[in-house]
């Protein structure tokens, strides 16, 4: 932990809900300290928010343009900056922040289309920034198990990926009511045109194509808006071609009434399963075809030592979603520090904007296959 | 338990698996006595099967239509039989009896194609016979608990349906290998066009039918054959979109390797939800928007007095497969005796094949929804 | 199934519980037929419980003794009869029975104490009768898998049972209040001196017993009554010793709201551990150190080839509490028709009945150890 | 936020486990900045501790007394002490910083015997010190929730409590081959004369008393060396009678093969009971009497308002380990900064020790009732 890394953050006013997650993480990995932001286009929100967060007087800023050309300037300026706005905005300030030279860390989706997200990625080509959309359950010490036993080929050739990420919390029109996250997040200006299927579907759609190393040639997708005078999706159903012999599904729900946050992947080979549920996070069922099934822990028997530092704690003492988080700020450090670290990057994400825009044609060409662009 | 009915059997001769089933299921419910039968088209098998099943010399028949004819012409001839073949023979031999003015008790599907059930629906119409497919899973105490709740308005007006059924004994080419139960389900001239879908998938989508009370009125499947060489589909992804803003999906695999007979069913209404897995038939977990979940329990608090005819024992003291198909018997019984049964019709028969019908169909045409017709 | 079994019924009127349940076992099994009985001391319900079962005229008797002298003497009397009264009558109608030549099967406890059981061993072994008394959790199929996992050394030499039995049913008062199953079992008059440890308790010190094949050596018992009023233990505690560095503990309880039907059983060699729990009861949880907990399940991946004739139906349909009742019935019937079969029998009633006479001692004696009888 | 609290640690030294955890717990809570330590007696590796740990030159000592006199002397030295050695230097540590008018935080147990805890809490009330015993299990939000449910009174009156802790990575004698987490912990010097019992017993024993807000008042505890060569218990069963009619039994085990970390509490009251597994720390079962088991989920539906700054993230969103050692340490800054806080302190440690002394008695006295020093 020699060194630390100064960071900012656009976005995650106090009272908020990722900025503070990001926070979290950041301070659990131990690498990266606050040292500027522009956290709330609420000017007095903003303030408070640099003062209850330790903010140097003068980096608190009220703009992010203004803050990327400032610390940019400063010689013991951020090195790196997490973007944790609506969606809306992380275009325009990972791209003022990369043309500073200065890393961005953005909350995922990268951007609200594919074509800026290309953009972002050029970008940071030109740069030689480092550019990361935070795919947090991808930092979780199972799913890189699962990952790294599918491409040990302990599953054999894969053929059915089965993988959904369902919620509750719109199960109401609670946009109507008042309630500031769903206001954002069901609104197409601020969040892209895809609702259910932008904020949770593509967490589940880059799950499966982190752990299978596949992305999908083509899709199939029936997106539905239950709540009456809902302007987005809030459930999706997709089914996935991704060619080679993979198939799979995807559904994800925001009005699955009863359920919390189940993001769940399974993978069936030809000749074995695995399968994880968010929720219950520390544990994968894996099973051989022809054996019982095994319950694989985290840092327990078997678990490979290439991957131990992404565990902080022994066996049986449950790490959860934050540790995580943690992970993927970890790699990204990693990145910064040493020029290597294995965290979801621009290829990742553009990926994902092309899954989610295939869907949404699909969508409207009465849910027929489309090609997902590659 | 005043009297039996006096039963006999088509198919199932010893050392295979359903017709035991079915025995099992009547002997568990005591209101079958079995007097006839045609267990094999081996003579020899025949002969055997009708010695260890205790059959009175001159009650084992070598073929199903002299079975018919003679048992109508005994004054103590069967009352009721079981078709328990193979799906290609369930045609002809229920025609043969339901002419001859005997009930029929046939495993599902029905038959092979929609056709013929609607000729068999309609000769049972004309004969005044009872005509029943033993859709075993939907005589499960919770289920039919799930069903009340779902009828009862304790979901609200329904959204989702996700109901998925997946197995893993054909996730090799063991038909190539003379295992007898693969050979003939996988054989599309004994089993039908459909693989896994008409095997098990149906069972999903009768469950989801049961429960909801619906049925889809457009389905978009995705059939495919994982095992190379094999003649039927061996997995099955359906949406399903039921009208009156209720959709779903039904997945079915025999190649989920690391899945033995994971039947589950998941239901979200508007206000509350409910799951139910098949490997664990004594729960249900219900769960009201906004409250905790609550894992319901077979024969205890809360289960339904109008129900507890379906439960042999306590809560607690579990019940499983068997007493399931044994509640599908003694529904039949209870119409047989008092003219009144709750159990799977010929009107639940011709449903399932018309789903699966316009799968087959929708599979053909490039995956796009087809109508199921009603 | 080539013969069937002539058999009588002592107790077990219609209404009632544990009569039915071994009706229902043997009639699942199918090698018993049910032609005489003694169901009710209420004369009235005697008769209609006669008719009601299909008992031929003259063969529902008005007391045991009475059964027991005619039948021997039919030249087609029953060959075995099974006693499911309340405890106390336990003794003298097998005593009748065995007496008179006939099979004595016996709901557990065989006796209220020690030393009727053990004149009941003597008579059985004198008269060269069988004498069974139905631990029925021990016919579970996984519960045999794990008693020959242990035989064969896979947990290596043994060193601690953690086995409970928690029921809630007993939580208040009901004794008092009109219920009949409660009023007997809570009467020390009608059910013996052990109330929850002698209901439940038992079963789960057998079930210990049976899986590793040891016998406790001494006991720390405390019994508890929590229930004001109520005149047995609600609630035993019990330390056990089986020497040979093979250490447990028991818990019973009748009062633990909340549980069903809760029998739990975990066993901890000093090369791998096991777990099962009655109320999922097709799974068993096998760990060896420093490996991944596998899930067995029956029927399925590694299950022994000599248990098979435990299962009905294959992996993934579930059986349940009747299926393992009528594993007894079935070893109990093959005892009767080739001489072998693997059912408890008297040894194992007297062994459970030492355990609890210890327990009873302990527990007046301050809770001190004291030595079971051998 | 506003303000950090300047922060000392001893023991802890880099590569050790439970130093590390006090660290991410006290990032995690963001209220701790780490400043002086005394990390490990070898100088080498203290040295490089201290540099790892970004310590300013000469705040890293020698000897914790050093320590603890000059950073007292410091206008800027640390206002609080975190203890994380092993067991037996925990006394003479606290009492120097205790002395010297600096807070303690020390890691449970306080100290290895009851005297020296009660040293302590006279030198603490003495010099109005904070002296707090990080028991990590109560700081998670579910256990939290659970003693709020029994103080509330949602169980009635309490009957039964049942709590265990499980490990197995004593299972082998590996402190006779250099593990040296094994060696201190089994080394009644180091550890004190509990072994299993005084490592996770405790731990056991305190949660008990935390969710009920009840002492045991006897205690029979039957203690157990399995392992060849031990010297010290690596098993403990425990009988408790808290008077008052609540009992209960307390099993811990460092041999149970198969058990990572399994620290389960069951509680039972007249009306209700709950359960809890560490485990899977995000759900609390609760079950009232005649009523189907409710799942309670962190921060979700009746979530108590007054524990909600204990969760970090949503519900569904899993917090584990570390978060609820962090929401020790947040109790501790909150009694630091306002003199109000909800953390394990003296009264408690000292409970804990005449616990573990009452049953070191009781085992040696034929595991017969011992009172427990109130």
């Amino acid at each position: 932990m020699a060194e630390t890394i100064r960071w900012g953050m656009v976005g995650g006013g106090i009272g908020g809900f990722i900025g503070e997650v990001h926070r979290m993480a950041a301070r659990l990995d131990g690498g990266f300290v606050l040292q500027a932001g522009c956290f709330s286009s609420d000017m007095e929100r903003n303030r408070l928010s640099g003062i209850e967060l330790g903010i140097a007087p003068g980096r608190t800023y009220d703009s992010f343009e203004e803050m990327a050309v400032r610390e940019a300037a400063r010689s013991d300026g951020i090195r790196a900056v997490s973007i944790v706005t609506p969606n809306h905005l992380h275009f325009a300030a990972a791209k003022a922040f990369l043309e500073a030279g200065i890393d961005v860390i953005c909350d995922k989706p990268l951007t609200t289309t594919l074509a800026e997200a290309k953009v972002l990625a050029q970008i940071a080509q030109e740069r030689d920034r480092l550019l990361a959309a935070t795919y947090n359950y991808t930092g979780n010490a199972m799913i890189r198990w699962a990952r790294q036993l599918v491409s040990e080929g302990a599953l054999g050739s894969l053929r059915l990926v089965q993988v959904e990420y369902a919620q509750d919390w719109l199960a109401r029109d609670i946009e109507q009511q008042g309630q500031k996250q769903a206001a954002w997040r069901t609104n197409p200006e601020l969040a892209g045109r895809a609702g259910c299927l932008g904020d949770i579907g593509v967490h589940a759609y880059n799950l499966a194509r982190f752990v299978t190393g596949r992305s999908a040639g083509r899709v199939q997708a029936d997106l539905t808006r239950f709540v009456p005078g809902r302007q987005v999706d809030d459930n999706a159903q997709v089914m996935l071609d991704f060619g080679d012999g993979l198939r799979g599904a995807l559904w994800a729900s925001q009005v699955a009434v009863g359920s919390e946050n189940t993001l769940r992947l399974r993978l069936y080979g030809e000749n074995a399963s695995l399968a994880w549920e968010q929720e219950h996070p520390n544990q994968l069922q894996f099973t051989r075809f022809g054996e019982p099934p095994q319950v694989f822990s985290r840092n327990s028997a078997g678990y490979p030592a290439a991957l131990q530092h992404l565990c902080r704690v022994p066996a049986g003492h449950p790490e959860g979603y934050l540790e995580a988080f943690a992970n993927i700020y970890g790699e990204i450090r990693a990145a910064l520090q040493t020029g290597s670290g294995d965290y979801p990057g621009v290829d990742v994400a553009v990926a994902d904007l092309a899954f989610i825009e295939a869907c949404l044609e699909s969508d409207e060409a009465e849910n027929r296959w489309r090609p997902v662009p590659q």
